[in-house]
């Protein structure tokens, strides 16, 4: 089933202990789009500056993506820069410059528009709105990311578009902030009273947390001992998620579960290079394996 | 099979969003031995003062506890007091008064000295070695706890106890300061070189992960809507864990993996309500179905 993404797509600039590097292609769209393209065929909708080369499209190319919907007009790429501290716990943002991506309206070309499976990415929640409307009928899923900045700065249409979301995927510090609740069960009951009927927790090492009305479920971060750059887990825990979702086309708990595992094995091969340099180059195979190997960190015999 | 416990038995004050307890029966001999009781027999090592009543003492009374351990000296018993944040997740400590607790020297009674399994609770290293020293036998499984406190005091000593150590059983900031290390992963190898072949990193809300030579197991927290006291989760984790251990005779890789859970179970009840309320009142059933809710918790079909 086609798969929806929009949002940014961006050169980053990246200090971690482990390295720097002044200009690497990143975004939450393209970490995304790369990871949810290992399970499914992706549509993709963004902007970039005339600075984006072919050789910055070719992450693109010989993958289930499609760039039709990738917008370019005059101006530089979103640039964003940051430094993560020796542990890789903290950053902070050095540089944003939001460069085209200030003046972004999403466009979906029409072979989009019957999307079934839509990723809303950390962008402003009306545009996110605008997406949805330009969808035809109601997707099977529709799955959204936002931040701080939305939830303190632009609550009310935050809120508008929550009315039409299925599942939010966001952090731990951002469940607090939009519920106003520390307890993450009954930040979770706020949530579902927003719109969305599931609620993804991204935790950073301690793993991801989903809750529904059937529960809750958990799932580790996979240990690494030399992870090198946090960038982008996130986005391609979502693209592991709801590309497996929308490559099976399910929605069950079952599905779901293994959507959680996806997005966390998504995640961690992210994290072990910088940039997009490990995400890139996964072999399905290697990808089943990291699955297996989730199993076993978790799964006992009463 | 019998399990030794050397460590605390205390009085605390606790102040919680949830209420205030003046004085309540704490310390971590105590909730360990009576979260390990509902697995196997306990032989309780410990001091109290002669303000510890035949009241204080019915925590032990019909269950699988041996007291003959537990010293009576003239004195006060050991007091200590702490007020938990709004969300639990932080703690300051108002009061330790040591009392009795200051010139402890734990004097195993002979019946205990053929024990097989041994729980040595946060308390000095030298004493925890001592206690090592009156046991006959190499037990099967030799288990610390220690905290920061030692860590940076009586570091040679801790070293030195250390050596003796099956299973070292610390939060993240203890393992990360004994070990100089950040990253778990890598901590564990330096711990590894200290003597432990496995360790217990418990992460409070974030749950417990086991390191040893075959791996990594991760076990989440039990999600509470209304986490009330955090006191003894801890200890009452150890004694789940070391319990289940001690009553099946067993250290496989299977028999680690549900003792973590069952150390899970036993943290997760502690905290439902002020001090040993919860848990001094559970049934086997409750304990195995919350040990079954856990496996909805982390279970997945790939």
């Amino acid at each position: 089933m086609s798969l929806l993404v929009v949002g940014s797509v961006a050169f980053d600039g990246i200090e971690s202990p482990y390295g720097k590097v002044e200009r690497a292609l990143g975004g939450a769209a393209t970490y995304f789009a790369v990871a949810a393209s290992y399970f499914t065929h992706v549509n993709l909708v963004g902007i970039v500056g005339d600075d984006f080369s072919k050789e910055d499209a070719q992450i693109f190319r010989g993958r289930r993506i499609d760039t039709e919907g990738l917008e370019r007009t005059a101006g530089k790429t979103f640039f964003w820069a940051g430094r993560y501290s020796e542990n890789l716990n903290e950053r902070v943002t050095l540089t944003t410059d939001l460069n085209v991506f200030a003046t972004f309206k999403p466009k979906l070309p029409d072979k989009y528009r019957d999307s079934k499976y839509v990723f809303l990415a950390n962008i402003a929640p009306d545009l996110q709105r605008d997406v949805l409307h330009q969808v035809k009928k109601r997707p099977a899923i529709v799955a959204l990311d936002t931040m701080n900045y939305w939830i303190e700065r632009t609550n009310a249409e935050l809120r508008e578009t929550l009315k039409h979301v299925d599942i939010l995927m966001i952090n731990d510090s951002e469940t607090r902030q939009l519920s106003s609740e520390h307890n993450l069960l009954r930040a979770a009951k706020h949530i579902f009273k927003m719109g969305p009927s599931t609620l993804v927790v991204k935790r950073g090492e301690y793993g991801a947390m989903l809750v529904d009305k059937r529960g809750v479920f958990c799932v580790p971060a996979f240990p690494l001992e030399e992870p090198h750059d946090p960038t982008g887990a996130g986005d391609s825990f979502a693209g592991g998620f709801m590309g497996y979702l929308a490559g099976v086309g399910q929605k069950s708990d079952v599905a779901l579960r293994r959507a959680m595992v996806y997005g966390s094995v998504m995640g961690s091969f992210t994290v072990e290079k910088f940039g997009l340099d490990r995400l890139r180059h996964l072999k399905r195979n290697q990808i089943h394996a990291r699955a297996r190997h989730f199993a076993k960190l978790t799964q006992f015999k009463l």
